[in-house]
């Protein structure tokens, strides 16, 4: 269920050194047609690596005809050098393909990075690597594709949903840093369906709001954010909108959901329902005040459903962000009431938090919206892995 | 140098038995006059304790004339009854101060509690130990009262400063859970200054302002976050008000500083600089969002000048929160200039992170104003600590 089962693709994943492991750190992805449309959503952080700024100018024409992709190495803070590099290599992956036969120009080469900020790519390495996953494309690449891009995942993230004689395909890598206006996190994802740009474009942008930006593994937004669309037309079937939206948006969220699965060192995957809010922004804010409290991600990694924390988090929502009457506030742990208008509620021995997934339901009594938002405990091995990171 | 220095003021620290350790945890201070100025800022949690529901209304008239405070239980999220548990043990004390000769009334009997949220105070020990302080009290109580507020902290925290004639002194507890908006803290303050509530009031919100609410350990804002400022005016002596706001800032800033010093589980004690913003508000989000990133903390605790964690906090303020230049940013960490511009500085391998204390300095090149905030790092200790707490 790789990005190249949609019709139109290759994709290969290969080694270029980048990463000291030896294993997979180049993917490139090409939209062989006919139609070459392509969109993106990039991270919202001011701070933003240089391949952001070259893909936000590729995908302005709704054009992309190729995407590459490295890990090892974020080019984020890099100045004019790091743009620089992003430019050259968008440059050489054009070049390569037009030397294999393929009418690709450099302004159409959308380019991601990951890894460490502050560090210029080693080109001499990465450039070569270029070659070789041209020579590799394939029309099954999608999985060796869906390998190269990991940094500290320990699985690929892919996920597909077949339409009537089309379909939406995606890959994803992240497993930190994910926060709202996107995770930490690269995604591709490919359709054979016949669509406009303008149309993918709008569907891509609600896809994300509802599923990626809904995950909030640990609070911080990167620098290299990027969600790219890439519509090949050549299943010849022109889906329905809104049978397109929802495929795109499933794919998205399993997505999402599989970069929770993975988040660093994460003991427990968490999901936050608000309910009874009086808008979806309103729920969203509260979710997303108890998804970022430490003290109680770390009580739910040591399997104590400590709702006291969930009131004291919901609690620093300001009023007019989300009306409700602090007195009235339910909490449900695992299904157990733990609180009951804010006061005790049933025995809070009775929740069950051995289980990987943990569902916290706040209920605000002050209007009929809810949000979901997922994210995950705050382990040792969190602090750990990113303690020893860089170093 | 403990709270009892001043003149007029007379303290206990007794064991009730709310803390199973046997430690002290209840505390009493009497203001024994001849003024009984009080005054008090509190959590802006909308989520808050029955102590201070009840204390807020104490201080609502400027007169305080003692203050009792137990650790083992914060009285929190316990619904009506809980506010009667607050209201009974100030009338417990009016009552027991009158039998000792002191005209005392429950309505000016101020309340605080600290411990565990969503459960009854056990009264059947409380009030017991409210009669065994009113017996303990004595003009040099206050060390034991310092002892008996303290929850997971590993010291006291005590702070005075003199002036001509007069003092001020404090005490506090507070060891995580600290944010803005007050951190976790329990905070009594005593001067033998004479001064009028209006400007004792004004003073406390000022010195509360640019201390307690620049401290942000975990992000998390506690339910229970009271600060009192009490003057007895029993030194005869009316300070210029610049010299009682320098002194009571002094107090506070020590307290602040102190609670960081004992955050759970940290390592680092970490001063967070932003210079050259628009206005202190910027200066103060941009900061903000560097002492809330959980990959900066535990890169600190990894010793790891990590500055691209620094820029892409930075990234996540608002454009019209603070304005700046993404390009223009500069990052020192512990003096060295590991980012210039955006991009990589001097050799972050010249960077000594292994004291206890690190400096971080953004510079935004936007303005002139600047703000410094304190916070700690995110430890395996602080995810021990905070995950076995409640269990």
């Amino acid at each position: 269920m790789s990005i190249t089962h949609p019709q139109g693709f290759t994709a290969a994943g290969v080694t270029a050194g980048l990463k000291r492991s030896g294993k997979k750190d180049l993917a490139l992805v090409v939209n062989e047609g006919p139609l070459h449309v392509g969109v993106g959503v990039f991270t919202s952080n001011r701070v933003f690596a240089a391949p952001v700024a070259w893909s936000r100018q590729v995908v302005a024409d709704g054009r992309v005809d190729a995407v590459v992709l490295n890990s090892g190495g974020a080019n984020a803070s890099t100045g004019a050098e790091g743009f620089a590099d992003t430019h050259r290599t968008a440059e050489h992956v054009a070049v390569a393909l037009q030397a294999a036969g393929k009418d690709v120009s450099a302004g159409d080469v959308a380019v991601c990075s990951t890894g460490l900020i502050g560090v210029r790519l080693p080109m001499d390495l990465l450039l070569p690597g270029v070659d070789a996953a041209v020579a590799a494309l394939a029309a099954d690449g999608g999985d060796d594709a869906a390998h190269a891009i990991l940094t500290t995942d320990t699985v690929t993230k892919q996920s597909m949903v077949e339409g009537s004689g089309w379909s939406v395909a995606g890959m994803a890598k992240g497993a930190g840093m994910l926060a709202p206006g996107l995770a930490t996190m690269l995604c591709v994802i490919t359709t054979d369906a016949v669509v406009t740009h303008e149309a993918a474009s709008r569907m891509l942008a609600e896809a994300v709001r509802s599923t990626f930006n809904r995950v909030d593994s640990d609070g911080c937004m990167s620098t290299n954010d990027t969600v790219l669309l890439l519509a090949s037309g050549a299943s010849g079937v022109s889906p329905d909108e809104s049978a397109l939206e929802s495929a795109l948006t499933q794919v998205c969220a399993e997505l999402a959901r599989g970069l929770v699965a993975d988040a660093e060192g994460a003991s427990h995957d968490i999901a936050v329902t608000v309910v009874n809010a009086t808008t979806e922004h309103a729920a969203e804010e509260v979710a997303r005040a108890v998804t970022r409290s430490n003290l109680f991600k770390a009580a739910i990694f040591g399997n104590d459903p400590n709702w006291g924390r969930v009131l004291a988090a919901v609690g620093t929502v300001p009023e007019q962000v989300a009306p409700f009457d602090a007195n009235l506030l339910d909490v449900a742990i695992n299904g157990v009431q733990v609180c009951r208008a804010a006061g005790v509620g049933d025995d809070r021995d009775l929740v069950d938090l051995t289980g990987r997934e943990v569902h916290v339901t706040v209920d605000l009594h002050a209007g009929d919206a809810s949000v979901t938002l997922w994210t995950n405990d705050l382990t040792h091995d969190y602090v750990h892995e990113n303690s020893a990171y860089s170093s």
